[in-house]
């Protein structure tokens, strides 16, 4: 994969709109697990994604956290470049949750090559109009349905990110994900398991009836 | 007020750009509970504020609601244009608060503009990221704090957007905004007033401890 491959609108900026990106794009890799984006402070730019896995969460002086979307090939993070706009006035977290090779394009040039496109302004215009939207998603989740919905909703989820039925993930990891207590997930996996539709084991999680946690999750 | 009064840039604009959007621009006025804007399905155009107040909310199939932010005097209203941008895969719905006037831009001519003109595109994103700003303000109210901090904080907010500490507002529309059942807001404000936070009379709510109501909402 190319750093172009983040920007499906590459071939309309000019060669030199190009040349300024490229150039000023670093190449690196993060660990597992490693914190890439710690809140407002931070402002090491645009993230693009080679490979890997990349989680946007939010978190409560309490230590709470709620995934809000992830990241993949290809994709672009733009709160990681909070300062490239004064009017992003919020805090995320963004962590790799694989490991991850990816570009990371320093916020002044972006906004330098930004003021001067239209072709690339309307394109972040679009990449913050998907985020927005995976966040609304989330929070009408979170606000307006039952937790036994959203934890079948995750489950899936999960299931189509890995490719596989066979989760490996601790009940802890899903609270997290989730914004609720240990307890609270292992309770209603327990419930899942009594009702079939998933079978448990230390530290992994196996969909047996995706059928029925579809329905659940459609609730 | 002016329509260029909702666009900060407008002077960065082409002469060209100000009389397209201008030409285009149609005001109406909006009655108090008007429904300006109910879902993805539909797209007016972009709102923008010339007097009044407007709502953006989300609600569930069974009817619950919560308030995202709220628009006024030149505040421009990007999602009832959701059609604009693909992207923009969620569903708000708008209404007047107030009695509102307001420009209504078609969605099409404020697209074409926003192709050709950096300037727009990033003020546009601009808007965006303001909203987006505020909407993750609400979601970590939901997700992280506890319901009397958030009763709080919105006696606040409402005490601030009509200028006085006597709230003309009943439960019912409190539980609206912010997404639980009347039951649960009338517990709470009978609590409040023990505290001797607030005073209630029928349809009002007066505020007769800030301080300590802004100390609860910090919590």
């Amino acid at each position: 994969m190319q750093l172009s491959d983040g920007f499906l609108i590459w071939n309309k900026l000019t060669q030199d709109q190009q040349r300024q990106l490229s150039q000023a794009a670093v190449l690196r890799t993060a660990q597992q697990g490693e914190l890439l984006h710690a809140g407002q402070g931070d402002c090491q730019g645009l993230l693009v994604v080679a490979d890997g896995q990349l989680r946007a969460y939010i978190l409560s002086d309490q230590g709470r956290q709620i995934t809000l979307y992830r990241l993949f090939e290809r994709d672009v993070c733009l709160f990681s470049a909070s300062c490239m706009m004064q009017s992003i006035q919020f805090s995320i977290a963004i962590e790799a949750e694989k490991p991850t090779k990816l570009w990371v394009i320093p916020p002044d040039v972006y906004r330098q090559v930004m003021g001067q496109s239209a072709v690339l302004a309307n394109y972040t215009n679009d990449l913050m109009a998907s985020r927005f939207s995976e966040v609304m998603w989330r929070v009408e989740q979170i606000v307006f349905k039952s937790f036994d919905c959203r934890l079948a909703a995750f489950l899936l989820e999960e299931s189509e990110n890995e490719g596989t039925d066979k989760l490996t993930i601790t009940h802890e990891k899903i609270a997290n994900h989730l914004g609720t207590a240990r307890e609270v997930v292992t309770r209603m996996l327990r419930y899942f398991q009594q009702e079939q539709m998933v079978q448990l084991t230390r530290g992994t999680v196996l969909l047996t009836d995706r059928p029925a946690l579809i329905r659940l999750s459609r609730q």
